[in-house]
């Protein structure tokens, strides 16, 4: 009888912004399978979710590579994915990942992987707390109110265009802003939302920084986990 | 010295979806002020948060009733700022609100309500598990992955244009579909999304409900509390 998969919403940072549900079964579990961004850059995933792991925990931690190389990513998934079914063999497994699990995260595609080799396998994810959400809980800045559409833009290479329409239909978030904060910052000033703007980087952690006045990054780099919430002109 | 007021987001409907830090909050706080739909039908935000209180807490239960008169609404946050700075006087208190507090909820009026009466009241934040996020981990859905935009459409007078316009440039999330979804399922059908949408009632919650074939609600209601999440088209 093999154990079940747990993919895991660890939420923005704050170990204590993890979900009751997903501190159980932290606790309980007997693999931990931890996303890292590179190889000895350590895993923030695992770092938030440590304070809830049980004493019988073994921690794994895998290289997800950010790479625009299809292949080369593919070819690590279906890896850790091979790695989560041989642990299963010895009960529950979690997988913690940033934010909320099935949102831009590596839970989407390991859970594609595992279920591409092995259909009978028990997964189960539990929701977490997004990094926006945190920006805004920190800041005051409203996501959305009544009737407002609100826009969630990732980091892609069209998010000029992407940005003006988005904060032209109402509230917007952008998210991994980092490095192409300059081009965001002259999207949001065209559309004239400059000033309804914020910038959080790594919400809720000790490192956290808010930025009020966007126009003092036009020639900066930002954080690589940081987001942009533009509110929505009051309806 | 006044205590500080906290807008909590408790998450979906499950108490355990609650975060670590709320529940500690809920825990301590000396007053809890909880909004009601209507009087008499009980708070579901009270609900969920009742497992966490302290045994000193005190509960206030508030009505913020449903209805599109601007003016109504207005006075009734009003009435219950003027009883949140009372409550302040004798220590902290709590205002649990269902999802996110920063997402379509009745804090986002309620501490723009208590800020305008006392601009020096400290007001703090929690963020939590939205409803579309634990839905989409109730049913594996994709809310989005890797450079697709996701769009969160509320419950709004438009929607048919809205809902095309969202489902055409990437994932969607419509919110409290409730008793539009019979328009909800016209728009997604002529958008040719039908197949790649899912709607949960009361996700999270004993009475949760999953509808994975939409064309079954074309002439029905579905339960106030539901969301529908359209997958975008994987790139």
């Amino acid at each position: 009888m093999k154990g079940t998969l747990w993919g895991i919403g660890i939420g923005p940072g704050d170990p204590e912004l993890v979900t009751v549900k997903a501190a159980r079964i932290l606790g309980a579990c007997r693999h931990v399978v931890a996303p890292s961004a590179r190889t000895g850059e350590g895993s923030l995933a695992l770092l938030i979710a440590s304070p809830h792991l049980g004493p019988q925990a073994k921690v794994h931690e895998v290289e997800f590579p950010m790479t625009s190389d299809r292949a080369l990513r593919e070819a690590r998934w279906q890896e850790a994915a091979r790695l989560c079914l041989e642990l299963l063999e010895e009960g529950d497994v979690a997988f913690p990942t940033l934010g909320d699990a099935s949102l831009y995260s590596t839970w989407i595609y390991l859970a594609r992987a595992v279920r591409s080799l092995d259909a009978q396998v028990r997964l189960e994810c539990v929701p977490g707390v997004t990094s926006f959400c945190a920006a805004a809980a920190r800041t005051g800045h409203v996501l959305a109110e009544e009737g407002q559409i609100l826009t969630i833009v990732p980091a892609a290479g069209d998010e000029p265009l992407a940005i003006a329409e988005a904060v032209g239909r109402g509230s917007a978030v952008l998210m991994k802003v980092g490095r192409r904060i300059a081009t965001v910052v002259q999207a949001l000033d065209e559309a004239g939302a400059l000033e309804r703007s914020v910038l959080v980087s790594r919400a809720s952690l000790p490192e956290e920084r808010v930025v009020g006045d966007l126009s003092l990054l036009r020639d900066a780099q930002a954080e690589y986990l940081s987001v942009v919430l533009v509110e929505g002109v009051r309806p």
